[in-house]
């Protein structure tokens, strides 16, 4: 069924050649998938803002960015089971194997079978999947990279979808709103009635209904990574209960500073990688919900625009001016969608 | 039943009269309970780390340390229900009143009718029910002061004992060992199998058996109130599912610092007043525990002496020589127990 033979691909990505600078629009090859990868038509990315963070950080470069996407198997590499080529599919940031500790427990999202890293690498070799016109090595971003219109990613980091779930909405549930919507579920365990509390803007925020209450908040979400904003998130929480969860990825590596006497009254916080749900168990969850209207996601997206137009979509992003902006691949290149 | 008219008792206190200074034996006067608080005539008392903080402190003094103790109801104040005179209780530095929201919440210890405060004085009044020889006032420590023969709390603090329960267990259950064994039983939840890591000397630590394991504890908890040891408490646990419950009240009142991205990895760290535990309900629990030997407590007592001696108490616990002392308030006053 698989195929066990693609060719390397030359397509369109978008390319960060240093931190901060716009991205070039360039002509990349993109090598066939290894064992355990599957090569990904991408449909639409979006930009979210650990992108940024990577963007402006101290990473290696060039690099392609994006990895909250939905596209399409294009083919797949030795020894990948349950994907074929043509199947709907959203990657993650982070993989699900099923068999690991960490997998098994309830308790834990994060796998061990193939570890995350913020480093750019396939997980497995540590090598990358792209060059550019020139033969060089581009870097990928944490294995997934969208802000191509074909990535490898590891099948471990591959999550097959309901081709009738809107592209869309999909693409929302593989990072920020997954995040946002896991982070009330899974990992707080919000309880119906308590007052909730979002500091940062973007979709993982407004996922949530936020409410203010005398005596400090019963939850309180971190999405933007900022130390002194997990500060501020801790301390409107309530004494005796408040619980705050952060989400976001701290943009300077910065510690957290918590007073501890606070701390002591019983208040509680916890850090939580993609809002605590197991990507492969828990997406198809969200995603259903989205097709029932249970969750309700099209409000999150306030722009969209075609890949050459990315460099738009950063500066929507970094003006405040969206919350999310859909990256299509196929927009603006004369054939529509 | 109540006796309403009690009269002021002269008898024997340890008093601080300056930070870090030896407790001087004085004669002291407690004054009747007033509304709501009760008058106890103190069997023993133990020392605990948190007198030391306090004792080491910026504190207001002079002032009567203790709040680990055990002893019998004397007199009672107006509009106290459910004691009488004769009664084996424990005091409590946390109230329960049984009816604001924070006792009503199965998730909350922290009781908001009559709030823990640091600073001195009872809770209803803000007043010292002590005074010296020369008639000038001794503060309280958190309004239970138990290094004296007798002591006035409010009703909101004391909490009744089954006569049966040995005094030594009683009064270890009243703040440290509740605290450990609450820690880990009400506020971390700790799951049998689960490898645990205690950092801290003391009952509250010796209270759990710790395990150390390979990837992490799943749960350690930082009982001597060491802002960097909270951090080294944090970085021992299990990345994904690590809990880290801060037991210990921070003797600088510094901040505790986190590595934010090992948090976001889904590690948690929770303070906990108490162990996280409701003092009318959970104590004589624990104390039913004692009894049926579910509960081994009595290898935490390395050491007794009597009031007189109670400056050896201080120098054993800051050698690291005891873990607790218990002080009987009638050794070495001639007349036994
Ligand atoms: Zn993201
Ligand atoms: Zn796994
Ligand atoms: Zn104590
Ligand atoms: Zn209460």
């Amino acid at each position: 069924m698989a195929n066990h033979s693609p060719k390397p691909i030359r397509c369109k990505a978008a390319v960060c050649r240093a931190a901060g600078e716009p991205l070039t629009i360039e002509e990349v090859v993109v090598d066939p998938p290894k064992a355990f990868e599957i090569r990904i038509k991408i449909v639409c990315t979006s930009l979210c803002h650990s992108d940024i963070t990577f963007w402006r950080g101290k990473a290696t470069f060039p690099r392609i960015l994006g990895h909250e996407a939905y596209g399409v198997v294009e083919s797949v590499g030795e020894q990948v089971e349950g994907f074929a080529a043509g199947d709907t599919v959203v990657p993650t940031f982070l993989g699900q194997c099923d068999r690991c500790p960490g997998c098994a427990s309830e308790h834990n999202n994060v796998c061990t079978t193939v570890p995350f890293v913020f480093g750019p690498g396939m997980r497995r070799d540590g090598t990358s999947r792209f060059r550019d016109a020139q033969g060089n090595p581009v870097h990928d971003l944490v294995a997934v990279s969208s802000f191509s219109e074909y990535t490898v990613v590891d099948v471990n980091q591959v999550v097959k979808i309901d081709p009738a779930v809107p592209p869309k909405l999909a693409c929302l549930l593989s990072c920020g709103a997954g995040t946002g919507v896991g982070g009330a579920w899974r990992a707080a365990k919000v309880e119906p009635g308590s007052s909730v509390v979002i500091f940062g803007l973007g979709s993982v925020g407004l996922a949530e209904i936020g409410k203010l209450t005398g005596g400090g908040a019963d939850y309180s979400f971190e999405c933007i990574g900022v130390s002194s904003v997990m500060t501020d998130a801790f301390n409107c929480t309530r004494p005796g209960k408040g619980k705050t969860i952060i989400l976001g990825l701290e943009k300077n590596n910065d510690p957290i500073s918590l007073p501890s006497l606070d701390l002591l009254s019983g208040k509680c916080v916890m850090g939580s990688f993609f809002g605590g749900i197991k990507p492969k168990t828990d997406i198809p969850i969200l995603a259903k919900k989205c097709m029932n209207k249970e969750l309700e996601l099209d409000g999150l997206v306030t722009h969209e625009v075609g890949l050459q137009e990315i460099n738009k979509a950063f500066d929507l992003l970094l003006q405040g001016k969206s919350l999310r902006c859909i990256i299509w691949m196929d927009k603006g290149s004369g054939h529509g969608r």
